[in-house]
């Protein structure tokens, strides 16, 4: 990753076509470098490839104790705008992260700007559940409740779901999104992407602030871990389903998997196993337990 | 207005209690003002009121040619988080505006994280129409058709709408709109505020971005008018209804009004006379012509 555009609280990196994860932590880390000098910073990069999960990202920021932003697009389109019958943006997602009274991610948002992301579609096809009206639309543009009709297609519609629900909102904010990742660092249309498996020219958004910079004191984590406690205790339509804080399953996913180990199904296993035995790598498992599929 | 925290890119503005017009015009006037000196800039705002549409403030960093984002919480709760019984924030709009290749606004998104603005429901229960499953809860946190039911008890779905279509994700931006608007500038929760009618201690998030600092060139505008002419141009599910950017419709009304004139309803011109009357004020007429109710 090269910085191409360098001034005091903006930037923008070229990541030379190079793993997203490399394009990702160079602009996050220069972002939250400045924002500690400046208090406020944003990089764009460009010439970038899937980033995995935008939450580590912003996560990066709020453990330095900013807040963070992070948007990119994708390597093919697939969300269709509100009316219409093909895709044009990418799933394009927001992640937002806060940091809390300890000075670590307290908030963490990271949400596609679809409906749902793709994955619960493939996973949805893979295990042969219907989804329901209002994930994803057939070729006629007509709502499906088949997950690989949606899946392979990749026709999935704007947060929202529905027109009657305001997907135009889902479709503007999948705008918003490509607007910041792609036009800011002069990358290229999540829609002229070659898709999946191919290089392309993913772009990303990253911006960090300084909490303490606006406010002029330091009550901003104690604040937000408040509001997040009042969040929690609103009274639930059911007593058993708690009102959580975005992160919240998050969180309580890693707890497990620190616990109890990493869940992976047989068939991932399978393959990586094979992509193993076509690099020509041993196949080493440390610490690994059989389990039901 | 009053600015209390003042460095080079970012600024907390109190607005002491007044109109709300007066704070966001003096918070997005002060991060134009810094954006265009270093690139980019971020002002909050704090004991302001109603701020009107968010839409106008973002206007105007995008007729500066700059990208602009602002955030507000509201004078009351009225967003129900997903599984919750009770409104927890305020209907919270996101606004950004682009500037396109005249170097005035040509992309405007301006849209409450609830699934319909409060207005909606207003209207609809006027009109006296039912309502789509998914706009409003009732007080046993069911989805209600009765729009007075959901205004009157400001019980609004975060966008998505119910919880199978993701309405998780309007409630994390809803959360993240009010930590932009009113943790950033130490205000008060939307769910502490006194409600319509009373001043209200109501934070504003300002961000005014030059693209031609991140980009490096002067090509923003033009990539961002045929990203739209493409979405525009995308096939439609109905030949009659062809697929919009985020701010065409309202640029369609505005260009009506200014034809037409603006429509003012019968009531609205009732209720602005009683108003009139009561502050002693002579109430002239110029231009305004009857028309059907």
């Amino acid at each position: 990753p090269r910085v191409v555009c360098d001034s005091p609280v903006l930037a923008t990196i070229d990541a030379g076509s190079g793993l997203g994860f490399a394009g990702a932590r160079a602009g996050m880390a220069l972002a939250i470098e400045k924002a500690r000098r400046h208090g406020l910073a944003a990089v764009a990069v460009r010439r970038s490839n899937h980033f995995g999960a935008a939450g580590h990202w912003v996560s990066m920021a709020a453990d330095a104790g900013l807040v963070g932003i992070a948007t990119t697009s994708t390597v093919a389109p697939a969300i269709v705008p509100t009316g219409g019958l093909q895709a044009r943006f990418g799933t394009n997602p927001i992640a937002f992260a806060a940091p809390g009274r300890h000075g670590s991610t307290s908030f963490l948002l990271d949400m596609a700007t679809s409906t749902v992301a793709l994955g619960k579609l493939m996973v949805a096809s893979l295990r042969g559940h219907r989804i329901p009206e209002g994930w994803a639309l057939g070729p006629d543009g007509l709502p499906t409740t088949d997950p690989g009709l949606g899946y392979r297609s990749r026709l999935a519609t704007p947060l929202g779901g529905m027109p009657e629900l305001s997907s135009h909102k889902g479709s503007g904010l999948a705008a918003m999104v490509e607007i910041l990742s792609v036009l800011l660092p002069g990358a290229t249309l999540s829609m002229d992407n070659p898709g999946p498996g191919v290089p392309g020219d993913v772009g990303h958004f990253f911006c960090a602030l300084d909490p303490a910079a606006l406010r002029g004191d330091d009550g901003f984590g104690a604040a937000l871990d408040d509001m997040l406690d009042r969040l929690r205790a609103t009274p639930a339509a059911d007593p058993d389903q708690p009102v959580l804080a975005a992160g919240d399953p998050e969180r309580a996913a890693l707890k497990r998997s620190r616990e109890l180990g990493i869940e992976v199904p047989r068939s991932l296993m399978t393959a990586l196993r094979e992509v193993a035995r076509r690099a020509n790598c041993p196949w080493i498992l440390l610490g690994a337990q059989g389990g039901p599929d």
